[in-house]
């Protein structure tokens, strides 16, 4: 078992999450979608914004990085007229939903964030990812709204702090052993294997 | 040919520097090894100290993240006491020397930094290095002081972040292609060998 603690508005986030399933397959792991958002946990370290686009000149390299690696994959890649985009409404969609339904639904949103180029947190391209996941639009934009998801989506950023996440991708091995990075994934799925034979 | 950009202080450059003339010659890549400092880049960027410490989180990742790398390789690693040190005389000492003696001093003193965790600014253990590689210590120091070597400290930051460095280890490739990380070595040399070959 691997925990994949996602941010919808996490650049390399969306590369892991185009690809953890096949990959943690052909490992013989399962993995637990859990989204967050980094926000609470950048500002407690001190960032105003994503660690990411402090120097503009990282900022720049991440772009370009990003393209190449999409490229790279056969995956599209489109920058969003924003980053960071605020992502907690869709992390509590994801949220509503089970654990089963929570990849494909998070795909969706991520396929028209870094994928398409758009603002997640317009309620229409929220919709019309839930939509394409199979779920009611309408059903789904009622419980991203109740206590118990507002609820879940906190206990989450805590717990994934208490585990030593600090930027997403990140990959929580049974025994705790924590990675991150889209570029650290076949190690996390390497080191869940083994301990998992073990 | 490819421009490979370290400082002494970069946990990551020291991955890099005890690996790449095996994986360059592999691909047929040339390396021509530039030291520089990263301290007036990060304060450039607004960063009051290394951006991996800033988060005490995710200064504890990269410290059990280096473990973890340097132990796949069959590498010594050891925190130093202090982190970071001051890597401006190491810088220096690695620029007195010529290009095709630089790779042989560099890892001399990466060496006792990273793999022995000793203070690559301590005098005593600059000066061990230095021996190692085969310099007069004597020599080098008085180098080190003088106008030349630290103007040519002074235009390598400069040229790095007219190059679009923000970190280390950086790899830029002769049409300019950065690649930043340990972790972008192969994509790198990848990139400067079928460039070289078109």
């Amino acid at each position: 078992m691997l925990t994949f603690w996602y941010d919808f508005t996490s650049t390399y986030s969306y590369l892991a999450a185009l690809r953890i399933e096949d990959e943690a397959a052909r490992c013989g792991v399962d993995v637990l979608w859990r989204p967050l958002i980094l926000g609470p946990i950048f500002a407690e370290a001190g960032f105003k914004t994503s660690p990411n686009i402090i120097d503009p000149a990282k900022a720049r390299y991440m772009w370009r990085d990003l393209a190449r690696r999409a490229e790279g994959r056969g995956l599209p890649f489109k920058m969003p007229p924003d980053f960071p985009m605020r992502s907690i409404n869709a992390a509590r969609a994801a949220l509503a939903v089970s654990d089963t339904e929570r990849p494909g639904l998070s795909r969706a949103i991520f396929e028209r964030g870094f994928g398409e180029g758009r603002d997640i947190n317009d309620p229409a391209v929220l919709a019309e990812a839930v939509a394409a996941a199979g779920h009611d639009p309408a059903l789904i934009k009622e419980r991203i709204g109740t206590a118990e998801v507002k609820e879940a989506l906190r206990s989450a950023v805590s717990e994934a702090r208490g585990q030593g996440v600090f930027g997403a991708p990140a990959f929580i091995c049974a025994d705790g052993e924590l990675f991150w990075g889209d570029d650290r994934l076949a190690d996390a799925l390497e080191w869940a294997a083994s301990r998992a034979a073990a």
